[in-house]
């Protein structure tokens, strides 16, 4: 289990998580290929006729990018964090190659569980941004976390 | 934008995406090392210790071969899928070398946009199985569909 305990988590702390990734085209291509395989994100003639009018990146790229980032963050030095779900996640802007992101959380919610007094929830507002700093996803994920 | 209409869906209507992703060792690893480093996704001793016992997938690799099963599926063949959200994602399973991944999906919620009156919302529960049937994911996506 995580090194970290629910009574080391106050509602408010921020988490800023170091680095930057750049969504480059061979990087939005490459997972797009593989998990996401649609003509907005690989064609650009197909992407041109669309809603964002050019390529975007994978919304579920995006997602896992922001993984990246946090994994960097102090979150993370005490061990493995078991996430068990996360909810208001909203695409705010697309992101397209050259974009450059960068990760933040604020902790939002702690509180022990009802039926295991030896652990507890830890909810968090995950934040990822532009380079220009505009908001293109929010998430809050809840967090496993032990008791002392 | 897709070529489907908000008039097109109805609550109930279930979608099975075809074909399965099958997690082997090398997808794991290959996904961990690039969107989520952690131990329990890449080194065997590491895992061990934790709470699952061994390594796991990373969620968010679930997550994405959620999405590229359900791009092989009749809800993508009119054209993209404008995704705007998720709500209630919820990991119930972990996910280990050598399961066997499957997703079906069902039309929980049809609703014109309040603000735009040439769109409307589709909101789908995704359940992700194990090749014994189990249920290790479940999430709600929220699309962006135009009415006729």
């Amino acid at each position: 289990m995580s090194g970290r305990f629910l009574e080391d988590f106050d509602v408010g702390e921020t988490i800023e998580a170091p680095g930057a990734y750049e969504m480059t085209p061979e990087r939005i291509a490459a997972f797009a290929a593989e998990y996401d395989p649609q003509g907005i994100h690989l064609d650009p003639i197909v992407a041109a006729r669309e809603m964002f009018g050019g390529i975007v990146a994978s919304g579920w790229h995006s997602l896992s990018a922001t993984m990246r980032l946090m994994v960097g963050s102090r979150l993370f030095d005490a061990g493995p964090i078991v996430g068990v779900g996360v909810d208001r996640l909203r695409y705010l802007q697309p992101v397209r190659a050259g974009d450059v992101l960068r990760a933040r959380a604020e902790v939002i919610d702690v509180r022990p569980s009802r039926s295991h007094s030896n652990r507890g929830y830890v909810v968090m507002r995950v934040v990822t941004l532009r380079q220009d700093d505009v908001q293109v996803l929010t998430q809050d994920w809840t967090l496993l976390v032990p008791r002392r």
